[in-house]
């Protein structure tokens, strides 16, 4: 790789935003060349985060002086609705888009209207866009253009998910797909850099709750994908919890087997996973804990059959800042211009 | 209330010895004559617990010196297998025994000896043992003269199920039974004062993990009293967590519905808890939160049904040293000595 | 005691208003008449708060619609400025008020501008206005129609300093006044429930930091009294810290003695607290901890002396929300209308 | 450098030695060759530590079979008085060591027996130490054989008052070397991972305290050095604190500035931390937070002067596990194999 990657960030103070700017600061291929922010513009970045003194040398500009349109590729972790307002014309300039929101995740329209509360503003560019997983699709990622990234809950269910559902389309009947349960639990920094009550020190600390139990936008999103991998709609009951902790989601995954009592669902996940650089399936019977990926773009996953029964246990941890966010979108990137899909992405978990 | 009731407490170093000593300095019909333990023989209560200097005037007893025999009841507030060995003594002596440990959980002898890994020093007394659930036995209760207090997670586990199966009784075919999920989370208090290393702030703090997934004590416990409501054998998973945070416990129940899809379970609930003191049934599709009964006896209730459909989800939270051992404990007693069941329970809850 | 004291609370919606109304819910000689909330009137309070259903039974009512007048005290537990808006009509309606803000802290209108950048709206009832610290006060407080609460800090600060101030009056000379340092660390209650972004869990979790180094408005407040105690005035410095907490403020004070070198301070500070129901001088060289006072109107101080040298090291430590606010506004109501001291203050602290 | 560096760790099994492998795991010129434990013998790394699954490829040897004498370098990161016990046959053969515990901190035998309760093993080897801290010692750990690793309040410690005291020795008069204070507030994992009550979660978390305040193992060694840079004793009280987070330290030092009142000691400061590549001089009057430096070697220091006075108040935040211990213990290993001084410790720090 002679010439480095020049990249773009759109809406760099939240914290998928000062997360890829951490990662790429340590990307041997990147030049981070632009970061802009309506709101701070002016601001230093390393003055608002001082994590990245002596590592960041920007300054945040407003959207419009800022020359994304130069840039290789331009990351988007903004709100919702911002992406899609700006990516058809970054595209026409031969600018690659990855958008850290919601924008291009759903591929219906209609979907996305309903679940983020706004008309989608390209829905022709919904059909190129590749919906971010390198496990599912690194083919179609390599010569993608726009990328809609997952969220942070679909990615760790997807991947607890892949194997069973791929087992299932290659020989129907082996799990029953009408009643799977996503148990997950998220720690506060999912929720975004917001001021808002209830995720305050003294409100989300030393407390436990569950939250959107009736419709979390992330449900349409693994649905989606979910039917996609099985080759038919899958039934998903998705219950989010928050932690009081500051990163990291662990899901509990509850499926039942049916033809497939006999399957050996260890062989099984290990064999799909044996060459993904950031996917450890760990002994059976393992408790992975979320510190055990902490800062770092690795999943782990644990299988368990209580009592020997038809029940599996998938058990799945992953940082939801990195591989739930700005780690993935690097990932992605790697692939996007054919560098080393781990560069920049080595960092060993922090622990403890 | 003429006189005082004279209670005993054995072993109060751990947390829900401690806890009962902050309940009971607060009740108006109590007088704590004696709290034993081994090791800390001749310490003051006061110097290892400085939350009770000023409001409790013990020193530890060793159990020989400590007039237990002279008591109205004596708690066991000690590891399991203690309880089983002085209750018939007490008992013989005409002192009521409350334990708050597992020995006197289990009705048959050889599960008990399976999970707790030594045989029952009383066998014959689990016969009279009664189960210290208040919102199931009251009655019972009230006549006994031994009780073993649910543990943490089966008080939530069976609160959260109880109307679902006394339901299935009256009318077979209401619900699934041979499918129910229990995902537990729990903070680090509901342990136990032990010094493991896994329990350290520097490793379990801003960390989530499942634990014990292929088999917990607490599992046995339940499935016989969910057996006992039901009035059939219930097919239960049980997967606790461990969440970075001091005090509460939320589970998260999974239960599918059957010829009840038409059953108004909020309701059904709202019917069953509504003369309970301590059972709050929240407005359907509410979010109850640990916070909201840390500290206190309360447990509340909420229940979901997303997309209409046939899967019920029922969240409860509770303290897990108070509703969940040392405030049932001074409920179960309140009953037993005919005093108002709210006494030395009225503890508002702490929130922040 | 006949009647119940009619309470009416301003401003119920923050951490001290919570905070009070756990506190009032639990008095035996307390009616809370009405709770406002302009931004909030019309949500019930346990909506707002569930760990007060079944406990508080009321609606936030406009100021406007509230009796407020017709209440025997209102309590301000509202942002600084509000109280002194009010304060004169409730007072001239016989009604006695207690403001938890800052409105009636400093007596000299000019430093309350220079500090909350507002005019003080009615200087004159400031010279009325007792400071309410019951452990200095007490004679003043049983009289005064007006309350200025002291704040958490300060109070936590002026406890650990108060029997040196007194022996350095009665003996100038005993400790050194120009050079005290106060390094104090709070839970993140102290800062309010406000939706700002270092009050986030995701920011201020797992962090610690100091804060308002240059300058903090208690500085202010706590100096005015430590001169007052003195007869002098003090040079005090004072840094606060950001503790990864919820409640509890530790003071740690640092004073050098003079010719008090042979002074027993330890008796000194035993002798003067000897009768205060709400301050523990714990033995030499303890070491108190927060918790050990949380959701409880208790203080606990220790000292230490280094090497046994001249400086002495004062250990304070205080729930910021109950003694270093809403606990102590209810002391202060006691003194007020003659009830014994501790009603509604006899909750033993929460530990673990 | 053709060839890698081999290393060799001692006692790998607490938080210094899994920090240690994190580290030399994204190290470009280290091997680690052996660890040892005599307790976990045999067992894998990564199954004690998941977060080095897929990173450390070793399990723990006895120390008898390990092959340490074949190393280039040996690190300690054991409890005191294990390296001691080693130290000289390794040097003997050639071997480098550096020692993370206090072995090797105290010139003074006498000094080390008394704050460790044990004598001096090679108090000989004691002369030839070197103390290892880069900022001061630079020079001579290049050349040195045996390292006495810096504790980790002192480290924090020292670099705040590192220019202060060479302005006093240059310019005796400056400041006020009788009254040093340093208020010091570390994370739970400054204890090391060691199963001990008060350090469990439910005891150390919504908590706060000082301890230790009338002496620590640390104020000795901080003495001394202070004294050397100095050139004179210096009067220095430490207080540390235990505060509710993983990783961090806070030092809040008040030094009293004397005729130096006019001195800027910002630019001073400056001047002597420019080419320094982990210390940080941020803007005067700036808070800097230990998450600003978590999981990094950097250390962020801030100068305030409260009303414009005489008392300087320094702020100096690091990672105890980095650059309190194993970052400081791979900076200085760089130092003396000639290594570029930032290698493998890169890393941007973890925020949030």
């Amino acid at each position: 790789m002679q010439r480095r990657i020049r990249v773009g960030v759109v809406g760099g103070t939240g914290y998928t935003g000062v997360e890829l700017l951490r990662l790429l600061a340590q990307h041997p291929a990147v030049e981070v060349a632009t970061i802009t922010s309506r709101k701070d513009a002016g601001t230093r970045v390393a003055d608002m985060f001082p994590s990245l003194r002596g590592r960041v040398d920007l300054a945040f500009a407003t959207p419009d002086e800022a020359p994304l349109a130069k840039c290789d590729v331009v990351f988007f972790a903004t709100p919702h609705g911002v992406a899609m307002s700006q990516a058809r014309e970054l595209l026409a300039a031969g600018v690659r888009v990855i958008d850290l929101a919601a924008d291009f995740r759903l591929k219906d329209p209609a979907e996305f209207e309903r679940w983020y509360k706004m008309p989608h503003a390209c829905p022709d560019l919904l059909a190129e866009a590749v919906y971010g997983l390198p496990e599912v699709n690194r083919a179609a990622i390599a010569k993608a253009r726009l990328i809609g990234l997952p969220g942070c809950y679909p990615t760790s269910v997807q991947l607890g998910l892949l194997p069973l559902l791929e087992l299932e389309r290659r020989r129907p009947g082996a799990i029953d797909t009408d009643s799977i349960i996503a148990d997950c639990k998220s720690g506060a920094s999912g929720a975004g850099r917001k001021a808002e009550l209830h995720l305050l020190l003294a409100e989300a600390s030393d407390n436990f709750k569950a939250y959107n139990v009736s419709g979390h936008r992330h449900h349409p999103e693994t649905a989606q994908q979910l039917a996609e991998l099985a080759g038919k709609p899958v039934g998903l009951t998705f219950v989010p919890h928050l932690v009081p902790m500051v990163r990291g989601i662990l899901s509990t995954l509850y499926v039942r087997m049916k033809a497939a009592a006999k399957e050996d669902v260890q062989a099984l996940f290990e064999a799909r996973y044996r060459d993904e650089p950031f996917v450890d399936v760990m002994p059976f019977g393992s408790h992975p804990e979320t510190r055990s990926v902490r800062a770092s773009n690795q999943v782990r996953i644990a299988l368990h059959r209580p009592g020997g029964g038809d029940l599996l246990i998938v058990l799945v941890v992953e940082d939801n800042l990195v591989k739930g966010a700005s780690g993935q979108a690097v990932q992605v990137m790697n692939i996007m211009f054919g560098c080393p899909e781990t560069d920049g992405l080595q960092q060993v978990p922090i622990l403890p």
